[in-house]
Parts: C-alpha cells; structure tokens; sequence
C-alpha cells in the first residue's frame, strides 16, 4: 500500500493522495489561487453512507418528481476509509479515528492522540496553534468527549475524562492555552470536588458561559462554554437555554476570526453515533440536521472568506443502520418528521409515570394503532424499565421507516468525505482518514509559508 | 431539485451535474483532449458500499501496516442515488435502476426501458448503435435478466424473460440487431419449445457458443454466448467450460473494438447482489472479485487505447450487509478466505448425502468448532432442506467474520462511482443514478460530431 512505509513524508504522501484523479492537480493550479487562512474540519461522529442518504430521503420535498441535495452533497469528493489498527478490533472507536484524523497515524481504540506505544502524537489543532492561528473545538457530546479530545489532547485512553479536561487547561503550546474556544458539555468534568478548570480558566481571561444566551452576549475572543453536565441534549429535544451547534459554530467562528494568522476549527455533530449506538433513527436525523446547519454555517462563512478551506467526514458508521429492513422495498421517513421528541425523551417521561397513550400522542403526530401503543404498555408493565420503553418505541418508528439495524456497536464501511474552497482538491477520491490529516498538515505549512510572505 | 424540470434539455443537465465540482470543467478542458470512442460501463448489481469496504478487507495484505486500495479505489470519482420512483416502493429494484442509467428517467421497479406510462424510452446501447457503433452485453446472470435487458430491450415487466430474449433478436436498428455481443447464461429462455432464438441469430450470421473453450476460438465480430440455463455458477463455484466475467469481458472487447466508430458495452457482475439476497458474505465476495477482474481489463483496456471512458458503480445495495453486528468490533475476512465453494454448492452436497462434517472440511479450511458441525448437522436434520442447510452454513461465516444483514432485499443507501479515460469528470461528486445515463448520452453525442469531422 503506498501509505504504508512510515518513511513517507507529509509531502510526498499528500502528492500520492491524489494521484488517482491526476486532473485534480492542474485544476488546483488553475483555480484555488487563494492562499488558505482558515480551516474548518467539521465530524459528523457515525454519519455512515446510509445516515447522509437517509436524511436526503427525509428532507426530500414530495412535491418535486426528484429528491433534492442536501447542504453535503454539492460538495461530495470522496470517501474515505476508516479501520483503526487496534490488535483485537478493526473496526474503529471514535477516539483512534478521530487520532487518524488530527495526527495521521493509526493507532489502537481508545487512543486519544497517542500512537500503538501511546507516545503523544502531534494533532493538526497543536500545528495551528504553533503557527499562531486560533484555534476552536465544539462539540454536542461533552467537550472532553473522545473526538475533540484527539484534537486538543493527549491521553492513553478515553475514559480519562478529568485528565482530558485538566489538559486543555494544563498542555501549553509557547506559554499559552491550546484552545482557543471550547464550546460543547462537560460541567462535571470542569466543576470537580478537587479542581475547577471553569475557574482557571477564567483566572487567564477566558469567559466562562453555561447557557445559550451568555455564549451569544460574550464577545470574548477565548471562551469556555459548557451547556449540560455531560453531553448536550439531542436537537430536537433541547431545551431553550443550550444553543444548537450551529449556534456554538457561528459563535466560534466570530471569535476565531479575529486572528489575522487565521484559525483551525474542529467542529463535531457528536450524538449522531449516540443516536446509532442506541439504534434511534429519530434522534439520529435530529442530529443530522443539526450538523447539517452547522456545515451549511461554515459553508456560508468559507463563500464570504474565500480563504478558508472547509471539509466535512465521519469518523465511522454506526449501528449497521440501513434502509431496509426484512425484505420490503420501502424506506418512509413520514414517521421521523411526526416525532416532535427523541424516543429516549417520550419514554423518560412514561416511566416516570406519564400515560401511555396520551404521552405518545402528544409527541407522536402519527396515528398509531392500538398493536404499536400496546407494546409500549407492555414495556412499562413488564418492567418500567426506561431503556424497555425506550427500545418498544424506537420498534415503531423503525418498523413505520423500515429502518434495520445490526449491532450497538460501529460498523466498518467507508464514510463520505466532502470538501469546499481552496485545497479542496486535496481530499477528492478514496483516502484513508490518515491521509486527511496529512493533507490538513500540508495546508497548514503552505498557510504558514503564505501568511509570513 | 435542479434535475426535477423533464423539460430540462441532456445538454444543461450534463452542465448542472458537475456545478458541485466546478473545478472538474476546467480541469476536463486541459486534459481530455482525446476523444472519445468507446464506453465500457460496468454495473456491481448490489454492491453498495459495505461490499466494496469489505472486498478491500478481503484483500488486505495482512503483512503491510496499511490496507492496499482495491482496482476501483483508484478511480473512485463520487456517489449516486438510485431511489426509484415506484409508488409503493422506493428503494429500487435492478430493472427501474438499470432504467434509470439505461435511459436517464426515473421509473417503477420491475420496468424494463419503459417510463411510468409503461412507454419505451431509448437507451444508450440503442443510441450507440444508431450512431454506428458495435454493442455488447455481458453478465453472469442470464443476459435477459433485469439489468442487461434495461440496455437491450424494452418490456413493462423484468418478469418476461422470453419477450425480453425475444427483444434481443426482434427489435432491429437501421435493419441491424441491436446488440452485436451478447455473454452471459439463459439457454432455457433462447431455446424454446416454441422458438430457437439461438437458431435465428446463426442465420443471420452470429457465431452461436455454450463453453469458455467455443468463446475463446471464435473470432466473430456478432456471438451469442450462453454458458448455462439461467445464471452462471459463483466464481468460486463455476465449471472449467463456464468463462469468468474478465474473460467474457476480453472477448467482448476484442470483438468490439473491430469497428472504427467505436463500442458501447454494458458488463454485470449480476450475482454479488444474488449473494445479497441470499445474505452469504462468500458468495458476495466471490463475485466482488469477478466483478474487480473484469473491472481491471477494461481499465486496461482503456489505458493502452485512450479514446475509451471506463464508468464502474451498483445500482443499489443488497441485504443491509453491515461489517460488525452483536456490537462487536470487529470484521475478519479470514474465514472467506478459507472457504473454496459456496454455502449454497456445500449445501446442496449436504442435502444429496454428502456427510456433514467430511463436506465441510472438505469445502472450508477452517477448524471448526463442534457447535458449527452440529449447527448444519442440526439443520439436515431437522428438514434436510438445502435452504435450511445452507442458512446454517452461512451463519457460521456470519458469526466468524462479524457479518450483519437486515433484509433479504435490497437497501437504499447511495453507492459508490468509478470512473477513468476521457470523460471521467463528468461523473464526480454527488449524483443521480439517471444522470449516469444524461452523461453517456451527451458523450455518445460529443462522439458521434468528433467522428464524423
């Protein structure tokens, strides 16, 4: 394999990055004169091929004879592949791709930004950080959460949530802090009996915010934001006071604008893969659309910019979602638009003693049959178990959409990658999420060399 | 949606198909210079992205660090949707998708080059032919079968076999058949009791062959090639006097390429969607590598003539095949590669008397585990049914390679889009499986005026 020999530098391999579509580089010559300032990597975590498909099909207006485009597919130029060189799994967790993804190298799952000897690894947020750019992580998980972690830490193993946190106040990059904007949840890892980061941080000039409304009136250029204990609530059951992350994108991006070096943003739809894990594809497209917007955000920034380069991927698919389920030929998103919350959040409220009927019908505009309310019935009565409820309803709406599912867990197939504005030609084709790295490593040096003419 | 308008003249669309990547139009003035003579268009029926993942992990060389790329890896150009517009059915089925490739308009399952008024709409087989070209199809399944029939023929059913091979030999451009090279299985539905279609097609001066060996010693630019009933046997599976898809695809070319105005040929690997449906990871992949050989000889075809455009993708994906179910994370091809036939070949040796244990180590280079015996023991047992039998068998190759599957249908997920030679950027980005088709029209069009100068 032509990635394969360690040898390799960034250069060389960005050069073989893209020689399987060899008019990609006299295009580039030609077009992409705009020196590169900024660049947005945007995570939708899980978003596997069936997830960007499915939420076409769910967005679709009927009225047309043709399905529309969603904000992703204008700008769909390859896909990438994602396996991880864990010894027991090949199959990647969020944390070593998303190491692939900010370092380059493959490792083992659970890694976060450390290679197989669990030495740190260099992630493209340090490089931009090091070159004098802003720098910006926002996530809907909390913000020590295993993708953006990768990007702004170090650490053997994922689950080292305290220690993930203390790093981004502790790991400095020439005597300052290495991110810049930190929006996203996690209060319970900041606000701890034996420290609190919120206020450290503050001490050095960061705001500290904890609602929607604090976040938009703060015009600080570094900024803590944490919106929930852990992760956020899913889109379409979120609460007024936490911002969508859209929302957390724009106010990121006004911040990180101001460096006239330029700035690197990581900015991750995270509960799309939560959404997979617990085989909900109503909370699933709640997420996809709330990364959506903020891709679309990001897009609408790069296209008055002109200097910022914009790429979108996921880090794995999950679930082994498809569309088809037990031999039908139909995949109907109707239900999904009838669910005003999450099947977590109606079955929440059921057992802790709503009524059946009533509950579903309040958050369900469907008409469902007494077989689909009775099941729920019997969840609770079997075992007033949220997770049964939980499980009871997400059956409706998979058996309505003919959703399929294959395990709790990822699944392996390559992943979308979509790119927008100058350096965009650098991630067309089959790449492997390494090579997404390296190109973004390559970007940052031309920037460098670029900004300091 | 941009597409949506049928008033849309071929010429905009081919434009608007590519204004996501504007890039390509640039690039495609620079260095395409040569034109265009031949199209060679290859269809993976089912194969959706989890098989072309899946195939490249099969072929991992497990010495190197990285995984190499696969024959298509190189020349992976985007995605196409391929809903159909069936009003009960929106995920496709391989005639409305065939259709929509065939003749650029969406249509209802089981429609053969027909519209939804049940009209026949032209193909790109038929244009390149009235634009004096040779024609060609190839197949593993029988070559009346769905998606070769959507290029040859025109029917309100894919159910109507004998029309369909009718077709073939009735239906008569500017006084010539249709399709000068036609490979693939279906003697039961050319030699008829009430029609000998093989017969008919001799006359009128096509060479007639039923063996790889008759195939290879014919150098007639019109043949007929039918190597079995209905489909071939798996690659895996196949007899010494059955041809690979590589082989047919060769001899097709040679032929093909006789003629100065050049080709149009239409190559399936009709069966790694037969394995989808039957849920058996071996098969699929044993076809995936048909499928990829056959996909390397028309690449190398075009590589030494220069004049041909290559454009490989599914027409849909088939049985929600996930790589990882049970929430475990891993997918090892291991014991696919250890199986030397079938589940289905094994089975029905099984189900004639063949002794269970002996078979399948006869036919899988794997230590089982007694559980796996007893579990196809059990099934013999129980109904001695080579359906229940082979069920067993592929459950065991499920479980160890961590193989999921959702449905014995077809899934709506978009699929991936090769493309190489003179063209190719007219296919990149995110498109529709009838812009597929628009785009072929409008290079058959470029080529027909750059032939006539």
């Amino acid at each position: 394999m032509q990635f394969s020999k360690k040898a390799l530098t960034v250069a060389l391999a960005s050069t073989l990055a893209v020689s399987g579509l060899a008019f990609n580089n006299a295009s580039a010559e030609n077009q992409d004169k705009n020196e590169i300032r900024n660049v947005i990597f945007l995570i939708g975590d899980g978003m596997g091929p069936t997830y960007t498909t499915g939420y076409r099909a769910l967005k679709d207006d009927p009225k047309t004879p043709m399905m529309e485009d969603t904000a992703f597919d204008k700008h769909l130029v390859g896909m990438q592949s994602t396996y991880s060189s864990d010894e027991k799994e090949s199959i990647t967790d969020s944390a070593a791709a998303a190491t692939s993804m900010s370092a380059g190298i493959k490792t083992y799952n659970g890694a976060i930004a450390v290679d197989m000897e669990k030495q740190d690894v260099k992630t493209v947020l340090e490089q931009a950080k090091e070159d004098g750019k802003s720098t910006g992580l926002v996530a809907t998980s909390q913000i020590n959460h295993a993708t953006p972690a990768a990007f702004g830490s170090h650490d053997e193993s994922r689950e080292n949530y305290n220690e993930i946190a203390n790093d981004y106040y502790d790991d400095m990059i020439d005597g300052k802090h290495k991110v810049d904007v930190l929006l996203g949840g996690g209060t319970s890892y900041f606000v701890r009996k034996d420290r609190d980061i919120t206020k450290e941080f503050k001490k050095d000039g960061y705001s500290y915010v904890t609602s929607k409304k604090e976040m938009l009136n703060d015009k600080n250029e570094q900024i803590l934001g944490l919106f929930a204990p852990k992760g956020l609530d899913k889109k379409i059951d979120r609460p007024a006071e936490q911002p969508s992350l859209k929302e957390m994108t724009n106010s990121a991006l006004d911040r990180l604008n101001k460096n006239d070096k330029g700035f690197f943003l990581m900015v991750e739809g995270s509960q799309i893969d939560w959404a997979g894990h617990d085989n909900d594809v109503v909370a699933a497209m709640s997420d996809m659309e709330d990364f959506e917007q903020a891709y679309q955000s990001a897009i609408e920034f790069a296209k008055k910019d002109k200097h910022t380069l914009v790429i979108a991927t996921a880090d794995h698919s999950t679930g082994g979602m498809a569309m088809g389920r037990d031999g039908e030929y139909q995949w109907d998103p109707l239900a999904i638009k009838a669910a005003k919350k999450t099947p977590d959040f109606i079955a929440k409220e059921i057992a802790e003693g709503a009524p059946v009927e009533e509950t579903l019908k309040k958050y369900i505009d469907l008409e469902l049959t007494p077989e689909e309310v009775q099941s729920v019935k019997d969840a609770k009565e079997k075992s007033g178990d949220v997770l049964e409820i939980d499980n009871a309803i997400e059956k409706i709406f998979d058996l309505r959409t003919g959703t399929g599912w294959t395990t709790d867990g990822h699944t392996g197939e390559d992943v979308t990658v979509y790119a927008y504005g100058p350096g965009m030609e650098n991630f067309t084709g089959k790449i492997d999420n390494t090579d997404t790295a390296k190109e973004i490593f390559a970007i940052l040096k031309e920037s460098k060399s670029a900004i300091q003419k």
